[in-house]
Order: structure tokens, then sequence, then C-alpha cells
């Protein structure tokens, strides 16, 4: 994969990260609980090896808070209530607590009726979509979640960004190893993608990307100036699939709620007002369709024979997903986390400006 | 896009090919109204200008009752339910009638607890995915249908057929002239492309297909006997994207409801046995989140701005999904059907050996 050669790191155990993260936040105005959980939404990221989401990230969450793009201290409100379904209006807080809050509503939900379905309107970039869906594994169920994100994305056919690389979140309880946790950009590569390529100096692959006149290119600085292309690449592979599925996901997770949509949503780095992005999460109770131990010990065989089947040439493996992750978690938790040395150095001049002990003062 | 040249046609009625095509099932055992249900799923293929899944597909159902592969009168029945849940055991029928029962009742529980899920086993084939999600814009619904299918994709390292083209289909209502209706296989291309490739005698294109030694082929005839490739194409493309998609779509679809899954369905030529498909059905009340009006406004608000956006020198247009078949529908409603000759003789055969009159007889 380009982007993914080789580059200097900082180790850091998940507890001071995440100590450090919280405390940044809560120097810029957010509350105890609020960067808390903020925290450990970017920290999972970085433990499951997703650099591009973790706190390489913080950079824009700072200048969000500092610029009042966002507001720290927002309370999110229950704004459309049913017996299996809700509408939260996170009040331009940040999205990682009220997706936290929103994902709860939908599990007890799905608790009591089977399914549950939460929306949230006026909310801002809330990390990696899988976190969420994830919550709903401790319970035996299977979680979705869904965000519209800036505009970053072209359609078949365009060559403007009308939309972002809206992931999709899905985990399926399976016995074995691993529980299948698919997180992925609809667009063939996500934005902290051409980020970590950019800070790396590499090219991009072919079919990721246009220039800004929507020509194909493989120029990290022509494609952060134009756009990406959705999944499948060009027209001849099937791109207008990933189109397709974005546009879905922009109609559940930012229309359905009434949050700004499309090419409507203001680019990530206006960072003065208000994003008013849009999410989706969603908890099925396992349990309505079958015995759990029986639902996962069919998945948990599934995933197995898939991963068992006979490989390509060049392939050392079949992997699952969420199994990378899983292992990098592991990895983490034994030997520490691995920061790029360029976002370490980041973190610690955060610590300097504010006066907070630094991540890496431990190690 | 490769095998859509130009190829000699016979005109039809709407009308005329679904008498013929009920006409056929009910000679095969099927009840009037089940003949005619699944009749209207395939008849609305070729209306909506899927000729991949619509009569031409006719010949492989004939096969499967003829065999006895499917019981042409069974009774779906429902197994498992709750207020918003249900699972449905399609008794080995036809896959369209339990899948237009399972819709309804997902509707119906949606109309009552704004979200409604049914599941189902011992399936067949049920035809395109999008006519079922569709059945929720009648009641101004979001739609979702999911299904498993024979195997036929490699999964990303992998050279063997593990899992199906497993399509997703979404259908939600919007202002405007046309709803957003998505239906597509998470693979490159559907298998019914390769038929229509083989019929026409056209070359495939690079990174659909790999041969039956797992490598990258560009042939019909090493593409049918190999496998296609998931959505994405290669690795380096994010195939693992479309490979991550089929087997959400077929731990959903398949593994949930207790179906058959992944290499354990049998080929799709094996007509004399039991398929076990599962499927996948949802409804979702929009009146839950907002005033479906409003809703409907913005959703179309999207479009056209999607729609509006600046094209790419190549492109004529920017399409939304669904409105090509959109269009196809007005055109075959006004003008008559197009089928392709090859089918057409196909189905005249039919018309011979069972007594019934040929859908060409008035034209």
């Amino acid at each position: 994969m380009p982007g993914e050669e080789q580059t200097p790191v900082r180790r850091v155990t998940e507890g001071d990260l995440h100590s450090f993260t919280a405390g940044v936040l809560e120097h810029l105005g957010m509350r105890e609980d609020d960067a808390a959980t903020t925290a450990s939404v970017l920290v999972a990221s970085d433990v499951r090896g997703i650099a591009s989401h973790g706190v390489a990230r913080l950079d824009y969450y700072v200048a969000l808070l500092e610029a009042g793009g966002a507001d720290p201290r927002a309370t999110p409100t229950i704004v459309r209530e049913s017996a299996t379904t809700a509408v939260l209006d996170a009040q331009n807080g940040m999205g990682h607590p009220a997706g936290v809050q929103a994902m709860t509503l939908a599990i007890e939900k799905a608790a009591a009726h089977d399914l549950g379905m939460v929306t949230v309107r006026r909310s801002n970039h809330y990390g990696i979509a899988g976190y969420y869906a994830m919550m709903a594994l401790e319970r035996e169920m299977i979680g979705i979640s869904l965000t519209n994100t800036h505009p970053g994305v072209a359609p078949t056919g365009g060559r403007s960004r009308v939309y972002g690389t809206n992931p999709i979140a899905i985990a399926i309880p399976a016995a074995g190893p691993t529980p299948f946790v698919l997180d992925m950009a609809t667009s063939v590569a996500p934005y902290g993608r051409l980020e970590v390529a950019a800070r790396r100096g590499t090219a991009l692959a072919q079919g990721w990307a246009l220039d800004a006149q929507g020509r194909p290119t493989t120029s990290v600085e022509e494609a952060l100036h134009g756009m990406l292309l959705p999944l499948g690449g060009p027209a001849i592979t099937s791109g207008y699939k990933g189109y397709g599925l974005a546009l879905a996901i922009e109609l559940l997770s930012a229309v359905l709620p009434g949050a700004s949509y499309g090419p409507l949503v203001q680019p990530m780095g206006n960072v003065e007002s208000a994003s008013d992005l849009g999410q989706f999460f969603m908890a099925i109770n396992v349990a309505a369709f079958d015995e759990p131990a029986s639902f996962q010990a069919r998945a948990g065989d599934l995933l197995q024979r898939v991963k068992a089947s006979p490989r390509a040439d060049e392939a050392t493996e079949i992997l699952i997903a969420g199994e990378k992750e899983q292992r990098a978690s592991e990895a983490a938790r034994r030997y520490g986390l691995e920061i790029d040395e360029a976002v370490a150095k980041n973190l610690q001049a955060m610590a300097i400006r504010y006066g907070i002990p630094s991540p890496f003062a431990n190690t």
C-alpha cells in the first residue's frame, strides 16, 4: 500500500495518551466526562492502528474549538423520539460525546424493542465510525454507524467535491478470535491516507484521486487540491456503486436528521463556523432472530471458512474485516502505541502550549 | 460499458410479458397468486432495463422447478416474530413471493413501530433486490433489501469462489422526478453482465474478474470458469472494501436467519437440490424522524445539487442511482419492452413447449 512505509515513531502507553488528550480537550473548555469520552474515541483509533483518525487529528479539533467552530460545552438534546427511534441535536458540540450518547440510546431501544435507530444533527467530525458500531458488540448486538463528512469526493461523471468520504461501519459479533468489524470510507481511499502520504512524501496509487480539473492524478499535492474518487474508481470499474453508497449514507445520516448535506457542508478547513454534520446509529438485537450463541457460532464458522480458503499466489493471508485492527490493538496494549514522529512533535508542542504533561514523559 | 452494444431485439408489452411469465410458472405448479407475484418481479426488472435479471433468467427458474430444486407450492411460514422483527422460513419456495411477503411484513411493522426488519431462510434467488426496497416508497418509507447468492466472488487475497455477488438495494423517497434507488451487486460486475457479454461475444473490462487460477482476465469464458472480483477490484484500489461489504451482507441476510452461507451454498448450476439462500428486508418510517414532505424536499434538493454539479469533460450527464432505470421504465411503458433476440427465441420455445400463447403474438 503506498504511504505505509516505515517512518520514525515514538512509543506511548494507551493510558498516557488518553490522559494527555483528555487534558487538552478539558483545557479547551470541554467538561471532564465529555473530554474523557472524546479522548477514548481518538485513542481507540490509534490503538486499532488507524493513525489517520486518532491523535493525529487532535490538531483539527484544537483548531475547531479555539476558533469557536464547535461548542465545547454543548449538551446534546433529544428533539424527537419514539420507542425505537430518536433524533438528537448535538447543539454544535464535538461529534464524539454526541455519538456515544446516540449509540447508547440506540442500544437501549434495541434491548427493549429489538431494533433501535438514532440520528444526530448539528454535529461535528466524530472520529472512527467503527467505535460506535463496536459498542453494540458488548451487548451481543449488531451495530451500524454512518456519517456524512466535509465535501471531498466527485460523483461519477463529475469534477467537483459534492459529498464526503462518508464512511460506513458494521460490527457483528462472531465466535472465534475476532468479531467482524467493517469500518470503511466509501471513497477509494480516505482523506487521512492522503495526509499520511503527504507526511511521508509518497505517491498515490492510480485510480484514487482527480486533480482540481477532474483529471486522474497520482500526485498527493494535486489530489489535496482536487478530489477523491468513489470506491470502484472510474465508471468502467463501477465507481458509480461507491458514489451510490456514499449518497445513500448522505441521505440516511445527514438529510434524515436535518443536518447540512452534500455540497452545502462547508470545507473542513473552515474552522470558524459550525459544520452541522449528521450521523446515524443503529443497533439490532441478534436475540430477536436466533439464540446469540448459535448465531455467533455460524458467523465465526463463515469467517473461518473464508479465511481458510485457497490463497492467491501473492497473498500471505486472507484477512477478515477488523482482524488487522484487532491485532494492532493487542500489540498496542502489550508494547505501547506507535505515534509518527511528526505527530509526536505536535503533541509535545501542545503539551508545552497548554502546560499539560507530555504523553511521552514516561517513555 | 463493455457488453452494451446494440443487438437485435424484439418488442413486447409489459402486460403480455407478465401474462406469459405467470403462465409458464403456473404451468410448473405455482399457485396463481405466487406465479403473478414472481412474474411481477421478473418483468419489473426488464421494465427497468435490467435485462440480466428479468425474463432472461426464466430459463433458470424453469430448470429449478422442473428439477425439483425449488418447491412451486411452498407456503412461507413465520418461525420467530416480535413487534419489530420476524424470521420467515420460505420452505424452499421461489424467492419472489417470500420476498414480497417478508417486505410487506417489514413495512407493516415499521408503520406500527417505525422500524421493521424481516429475514428469510430456505429461500431461492429472488430477482432484483431493488424491487423489494422500492415497495417501501409507496408508504413514503425507506426500504432496504439484501440477499446472499450462489458463490462466484473471490475474497481479497483469495482465488476461489467463497461468496456471491451479494447485492444491496436501498430505496429512499425524494421530491422531484426520481426517488433514490440504489440496487447494486457488491462485486465489480454482476454475473448477469458476464452472461450478457457471453451472449454478445464481447470482452470484459480490466479488473472485473479472475480466471480459475486466480489470475486477472478479460476473457468472458475464463471469467465464467473463474470468479468475479469484489467492488474496488484488487487490494491497491481497496477491493477489500467490496469484499467486506459482501461479507456483511452474507452475515445479515444468510447467517442471521439461519440460511446456508458462503462456500456452503451450492453452485447455481446445481438445480436438483435446495439452495437455502437467505434474504434481509428492512423498512424505516421516515415520519419517525421528520415530516415526510420536508424530508423528501431536502432529499430531492441534495440529488438535484449533485446532478447539477460541474461535469467531467467526457461525461454528458451526472446520474442519480435509479434515474437510468426510471427512464427505462417510462420508455418501456410508452413504447414496449425490448427483449434480446436470443432471449425472445427462448421464450417462444417455452410457449410452444408448454402450450402457452407467445408473448410476441400481438406484436
